[in-house]
């Protein structure tokens, strides 16, 4: 006898959440092919070259073994090298810009831990081939809709540029890649490790640095109005041109956001947020749902120049954004905007008989017909089993079909909410009352 | 440089295949949900133990390595396996019947030939826990509302009994599990190798039986209607109680088809359909689609015992099947039953001056807002490549936004199947064109 489990860091989804979850990314689909993004599917296993290019601590994490053809292989530890690989090879079948989604699982082998998982998904969506200010706009509008749609009210995209921060590296004295990448990895921990803790890090690796007047600067919060936070911090464009280039272009993109009927709640400035990956090169952004800030970002992203470097002497720039499906479904849980449900079924049909399985089963199926989702019990016998089954898993009605039912051609239905129950009624009066 | 490429076996999906798919899925999981089937999901990755213990031909083609833990891992072959596990592990939370479908992802390490693939997409769907008429009726209810539901009319679902084939096997000599099974797996070939094959391969591992005859009688075809050819064979049950039984389950299981409102070309008894796996206990099926008849079956299932008896001490009846995607898609597109187009917009909006971006941003989002999928081109300049992009991915309609539309608030529109062209009109006038 084998012992039931999964692998530590893996899980089964049971129906309720499963449901939730197929609910939660059928709505995001429909906001992302509303604005003209298309699905796209790469494999779960690429070549282990294809993996390993990419810098930093998921190099630990991948799993990455041989096949039967003793190639070395590996499991995605994210969708967007698989998507430069893709744009790398199909762009000419494709054609520019492309806008892609993309719904998919991806594996990293970390430590295990509460809420963290090894295998867990994510919703990606990029615009490729542009560097339209319109295209960093539109990623923003998506994030937007997508929450919205998701009964999601009270959160915010926390909008930063990379060359508002390159440019205050500049000015502060950093001056090579290297260090500037390295000072804004510690500056992407404020929200881990707080305030202090980068001090700490920052005191250790740049000791020669003002790195306070710097953490000054990129603290200072966003005023009710972002214009006029603008006109606040424009004397730093004197600073130097790259300083300068991003706050025009960060408020470009504002006054564009501005000019549609968006909550202007829901996207603000924060010159804190750095986002650690090296790639970008534009915006950055950050979202954080106002009840459930320590959740952390639930959707982040950037403007990056040279998406397929690694595959393709072409530039490829772009836009995008990737939504983390699992802590999405927990903060979605614990703000109570999930269906408390186990069933697709709104009806259960009982019978009292096997000789009435025929009768039943052409009951449901007109049901059906009238787009009722509809289940049959399949056994007989005392009525406390499907009685305790319906309530178990959330059918609102349970139709009885006993001798006297079948022979008069009527149904009794019970809706479960109410515990109301109707005796004999014709199925055009059941159709009705269901569809209420 | 890294070449970019996907390993041999494995393959991309553009934007065109994965929006079929997707639309392919989604209809199909509207039915599982119509009869109240709900989705779960395993993991891709189990421990190697729980993969390892089905006999055969799969064992040579799982992807095993070992995880960081040193733990012994492979990823799934199939979905009924990590269901087996899944029901051992939480059917008391679920409680019973257990009606589940799940869409997903399956690795095997086959030799790597035309349209087989090693991750390829399977959709089971399973009714467990109950051994009544009902479940196997609905299961073959299912397969044909699916079916119907992708617009396949010409299909049949090819249905026989375990009981009949072990019958038979006895009443021709063969008495062991063992030799039933090897037997049991040469019919099954006939589709693949056909009857001279079969017929060689008996002979080499069964000459004593007099298998010609057994060959006869399940190669009798069922005549117009159904209960006429039960009549037909009904000297079998007196061969031994096993035949017997399973006529008798078949003819009721027909009847109760027959008795719903489903057309009889699309369920037919044939006694020579096997399936090799050993767990199936019950009826089994297979479909073909009347004009690619040579594509094999593209859903196939059966009734089993015992689901879980590596994993628990407790019995498991149920029935399901499972639709092999990939090959259902290759289908769809000969039958060209699959949408053309590489877009998910239906306009395409464009701008020729970027000072224009905010008039276009809320053009297109007014369009969203009455369910018109609106895509923004981002680029300015000359016409002719948005009226290309348009064109190759397949927008019914581009709204052409110049200096003069936005001074009167106006919009011109092509209709891109037409290709007549309106200038000037009111949003609402291009609402009622597109929505016509």
């Amino acid at each position: 006898m084998i012992t039931p489990k999964t692998l530590s860091g893996f899980k089964d989804r049971l129906p309720k959440e499963a449901m939730a979850k197929g609910a939660v990314l059928e709505k995001l689909a429909r906001v992302f092919r509303s604005f003209g993004f298309v699905p796209i599917e790469t494999p779960h296993l690429e070549y282990a070259s294809i993996l390993t290019q990419e810098e930093g601590e998921i190099q630990k994490e991948l799993y990455l073994f041989k096949d039967h053809g003793k190639r070395e292989v590996g499991l995605r530890f994210d969708q967007t090298v698989p998507l430069a690989r893709f744009i790398a090879q199909h762009s000419h079948a494709l054609g520019l810009p492309f806008k892609r989604y993309a719904i998919g699982n991806v594996f990293r082998g970390e430590r295990a831990q509460k809420g963290r998982y090894r295998e867990f998904t994510q919703c990606d969506f990029d615009f490729i081939g542009s560097s339209s200010l319109l295209c960093d706009s539109e990623i923003i509008q998506v994030i937007i809709a997508s929450l919205k749609a998701l009964d999601l009210e009270e959160f915010c995209v926390w909008i930063n540029h990379r060359k508002i921060l390159n440019g205050l590296c500049q000015h502060f004295g950093l001056h090579t890649e290297e260090e500037i990448t390295a000072f804004l990895r510690i500056i992407d921990k404020l929200g881990k490790i707080g305030q202090q803790g980068v001090i700490l890090e920052l005191k250790a690796c740049f000791p020669l640095m003002d790195f306070q007047a710097f953490l000054e600067i990129i603290n200072t919060k966003q005023q009710e109005d972002p214009l006029e936070f603008f006109k606040s911090v424009a004397y730093l464009k004197a600073y130097n041109s790259t300083l300068k280039e991003g706050l025009e272009e960060l408020e470009a993109l504002f006054k564009l956001l501005l000019s549609l009927e968006i909550n202007p709640d829901h996207f603000k400035i924060d010159f804190s947020i750095a986002r650690g990956l090296g790639y970008y090169t534009g915006i950055v952004y950050e979202t954080t749902l106002n009840q459930l800030t320590s959740l952390g970002s639930i959707c982040s992203g950037g403007r990056y120049d040279n998406l397929s470097k690694s595959f393709s002497l072409k530039s490829f720039p772009g836009v995008g954004a990737s939504i983390g499906l699992d802590r999405l479904l927990v903060a979605l849980e614990e703000l109570e905007l999930i269906e408390n449900k186990s069933t697709s079924a709104r009806v259960l049909v009982v019978c009292m008989d096997a000789s009435h399985f025929s009768y039943a089963s052409q009951i449901a199926q007109n049901l059906r017909q009238s787009e009722i989702n509809t289940e049959l019990y399949p056994e007989i016998g005392k009525l406390k089993k499907p009685f305790g089954y319906a309530n178990q898993k959330g059918h609102e009605f349970v139709v009885v079909l006993g001798e006297e039912e079948v022979q008069r051609e009527t149904l009794t239905l019970k809706n479960m909410t109410t515990g109301v129950q109707f005796n004999h009624l014709s199925f055009l009066r059941v159709l009705a009352m269901v569809k209420e």
